[in-house]
């Protein structure tokens, strides 16, 4: 049981920082989660904060929060705002997490959770300091069939896992003439493997557990990006376009290939994994994720074959969004699914999907991947 | 434009009739609407009614409903609803939408449209009287996928169409052992005709336009089912279990081929098309609807084949819910899509994506395959 | 046990007519089959009959026949060829088939049987008279997944069987500026359904059974194609691009629906069915026709789902091919199945996948099936 | 032009040495590749050689072979035999190959080309000095689909490559309970990187050129295996069960992840790539080897996605097999194309797939993956 106060009893003040695509998506989730689970704790959407007042007022008008603020701190301090969600750029995750904490508040943080390395291990103590619950959003892994497939992990039902490939794949980089942006630099945590490939890392370390060591490659595939201020010139790159990651786990026998790409044309989602276990496997892809695909050993000969399961009420929290199979969850859904594990947790009932300790574990292995790279040997994680 | 005056400018008030599974999918898209699409009118949820006050109560609280009753006559009396939405059993589809309809209330209503064509036929009658707007719930038909398809029809893209096949196939009833339930009675729609078979109807005049004739084979296989009021003993079964319908169109030289059965084990969802024109085609399926396959003649040689399109910002209103490909919607975004269409169509925007008038066409071809059926032989439609 | 002598004991000698894909395909079929099957026949490559010397002497020489000629007569009179396979154009099947039945030989006639049902009527009398074994060349049936396909299906591992949907569709015809060819000559067995849809029919009747009753659509779209042999002018069309029949059977409850089109573009051979039972279902297309989908009911809550066959040794014939799983069989290998089924029927073993019975029959359903499309009325089968 | 003179002017006596599964597969091919390619040069199936006279006489008879022989040097040593196939155990290779080399054969041999390096290097050299031509059997890479996508890479189709990710996966060790073979022993050129890897390394090789350094991780996952030869007695396994393997190219700025493993469960032939350009992208899985899926940027809005070609004349030697698409190859045709491809060589024309200097570099990179295994360090290929 979380040890905060909340401002009202049976509900939760809610206080947005951002409005962009994912400050609306928390939004959204925010208020339709009190109608699809089954809650100890409603989220009342009390303060938006946002640049400008204007748009912070014209964004908590159409999202419906009660107040607006063109001032981060000014939500902060307010005490009708129980939890932070920041959805701003990334280098303000730390300063607003940070003084979110202080504040006592419970935090909600779009990931990556800081720009540094540094900064999140002062975010993972400042949040045992709180004593709050925190929660990073990694979207993905909300997502009710890699519930389904952490349990057959877990559970033994494919066996010892012996095998895994993952990766994450988009082209929104593909093309060379792709202007020079935020996430070419490296002081905003750019580069793919900071900005997508956490997301094949946050999955592989979901199903298998903590990595013990790594071997990476860091790829600079273009060096030049055209400057998007200056029309005709070019800027120098120096992050990485592509990522391949060898990982090796604590109390598991197999290697891992891990690894990301943001130059991967005609790839928008291609977050997914394969498993191979001694009795079975496992397949996923982001691009059907209402699918898993599932392998079982000790069929009738001639009838073995990979098995396509689709999303339905017998697979975690599907069974919230629709009482048949078939009619399949969406993006939206999967944030609203990571909200009610929060608001669970706030209440004191489970964990959040991923909190500030675990995300601050991946940016300790994206760090490590980095230095792997630089010095050519495998780098031994804390 | 509406001719209906609402209740507060610029806001609507939304009146639900039932909250079971359908009515929360309701109440949920009308909560979503307003942060995700720029609308001239929001709703707001001001009554819901349920048979019981106790459970109108909690379901008004956990959706956000500002009152509740246990008589679906009150609330199309009230004067603060200005749109009554029904998910009612579907024997009482006709009566509350008569009412609100003769009430001057907009009315948005769960498919079918009604039990009898007679009753179709009256509601549409006293829909043109109130001047109001009706919207039938096919979901489906909200998809941006098909509203690219249906795009890619109308304009030529891949040549004259010459070929059609659609189907809609679960399997919830496969199992001969599967109680007798609504669903197996013909006064309350039942039959897998009027209960699925209905959408793949639907899609096919969304694509193809209305139909001049039809021939039909419907096939009643399990002429038994248990009656799960008096255990060991059986209750005959007259409804259709599957049907085949061949389709001839206005101004269209093909004949389509139709089916529905809920008998085929294994699909919960395959709910589809395959079209072919004389310059491509096209192919959908439910199961991933966020696909759609797309074929286009004229490629080089060796470098033809179908395409797999991704939702994405370009298709339709997925933008309005992710400014990113490869995120995809889920079955919730699809209510609110038609949700948004209607919302736009009361303030005199566009069209629902089905009205009354639409889905009694549905019902009227249903019921001439019915007839198609036992006369063995071609019925035109009126 | 058929009753024909051979001309030499523990050999067979072939006489082959026509040299095109199809003569070609039955050559390498006759040479391969021994070094694959453990056959009490071994085929002996005795003559090759084509309408030139040249090409016949050069077809041989290629192919490995013993000897050449320019008359079918030749062939059919020679006491060394026990075994006549046709691959002409259609017309020619009749009075070859006849012919060779006539002097006491094996005939193996690429399908379709004839270019009339009276003349297939004729061959299956005159097949009756000589006591000699048929064979007619409908290739996809010698696939060992579909063997197991019908495996399932008589066996009840699927349950009774209650739905079919069945096609061959593939983009030949699609674009209007094909030229006019013998496809679309009635007197050539021209029209769709004769040349392609005929796959799909035997495929149904393969897996279900006799058919009682059809009804049928036959579509003519494109109603004139361009004279080859005359730039500029166009010839009137009066042959079927597509159809659609439904299908009655005996001892089964369901009403089938196949159906074909050649203008369905980008598709080069869908050529497949979806099959409900009451405890499972089954899915294939010859687009991949090493893969066969198998759903079986009653897996454990979430684990259910179509699994994906891949052709291996515990499948048919594959076993003849490959001892390991995955390495795929090819079209040039159902030729080689469907010979060394041929030759095993000749010796005494099994039958042939399909005789000339029972491709009268499928001319027969074809035939009541134009009836149908004519009269618009189901046509009962003799 | 090969120096070699051939035992008969257009013909080329072949001697085949083994007749398991690759024997058979070698012979087949030797048989059909007459009747499909035009080639300056005719096979004669010479003397087959097998380890007993028996056995060789009945596999002579049965594939069509005019002599047999219980000596493979009595073959090497026939002057009717200008060719020699290998496909006996790897250990035997080697003497086999140089016997023949040194007998001035033409030598086509079964991978692994060896199981030392060293052999492989002698091999090589005794090749050159021979001027004969070689032939290593990788099988996979006569694929039509795969030129294709060779043609594709190497000419900027979908601009400069960017990112590589191959696999060979199959599960014929996934069970622990898997006895000890001849696969798990060094000797023997065991482990699963060399009996499977090595595929995938080819691909690599074939569509990326030559590499430069390599970076990998084996696993022994299983480290005792049965022991076949006494029941209940196990046996130590020091071979890899799976390799994961970065490669960078000469002249391509992107490394590459390689990997393999046989304890995939559910895969009897994930052999495949994906591959990504600045203009495109390719994927291929040995799964649905008719099959390539290709992206090209630039499409109109919302017009993008793979599209899925299927092999047909338009795509490399196809078209020696059918003239028209769809119908599909098997294994045994890429082994007949692969025939033919060495037959063209010898007689002048183009040159093998895979000669013993490709060979013995995938033997190489094999080995230097070892190395860089066992010293956790970059190695470079010489």
């Amino acid at each position: 049981m979380s040890i905060a106060t909340l401002s009202s009893p049976g509900t939760i003040g809610v206080g947005l920082v951002g409005s962009g695509f994912m400050g609306r998506a928390h939004a959204q989730a925010f208020r339709a989660v009190g109608g699809l689970f089954d809650l100890p704790l409603r989220p009342r959407l009390s303060m938006l904060a946002d640049t400008t007042m204007d748009g912070a007022t014209r964004a908590a008008a159409s999202l419906g929060f009660e107040h607006a603020c063109d001032d981060w701190r000014e939500l902060v301090a307010d005490p009708n705002v129980d939890l932070v969600a920041i959805t701003t750029p990334n280098a303000l995750h730390a300063p607003i997490a940070l003084a979110a904490l202080a504040a006592g508040k419970h935090v909600y943080c779009e990931k990556p959770l800081s720009v540094t390395l540094d900064e999140a291990t002062r975010m993972c103590a400042a949040a045992r300091a709180a004593g709050t619950v925190t929660a990073v959003g990694f979207n993905y892994l909300a997502n009710p069939m890699l519930q389904v497939a952490r349990e057959i992990v877990a559970s033994g039902e494919i066996g010892e896992i012996t095998f895994y490939r993952g990766i994450h794949a988009e082209d929104f980089m593909a093309d060379p003439a792709a202007p020079f942006s935020w996430r070419c630099r490296p002081d905003q945590a750019g580069g793919a493997l900071a900005d997508i490939g956490s997301h094949a890392l946050s999955m592989a370390r979901f199903l298998l557990g903590d990595v013990e060591r790594v071997f990476a490659s860091l790829d600079t595939i273009h060096h030049r990006r055209p400057d998007p201020a200056r029309p005709g010139t070019m800027l120098p790159v120096t992050i990485d376009d592509s990522a391949h990651m060898l990982l090796r786990f604590h109390d598991r026998p197999l290697t891992a290939h891990v690894c990301t790409t943001w130059l991967a044309s005609g790839r928008d989602m291609q977050l997914g994994f394969e498993i191979a276990g001694t009795r079975g496997g496992l397949s996923f892809s982001q691009e059907r994720f209402n699918e898993l695909r599932l392998y079982r050993a000790g069929e009738a000969p001639g009838r073995s074959g990979f098995r396509t399961l689709h999303a339905g009420p017998a697979h975690g929290d599907y069974g919230a969004f629709c009482p048949a199979p078939g009619h399949q969850i969406g993006f939206g859904d999967l944030k609203t699914i990571e909200v009610a594990r929060l608001l669970g947790a706030i209440a004191g009932h489970g964990t959040p999907i991923v909190d500030f300790d675990s995300a601050a574990m991946i940016a300790a292995l994206s760090d490590a991947a980095r230095r792997s790279s630089l010095e050519e040997r495998w780098i031994s994680l804390p």
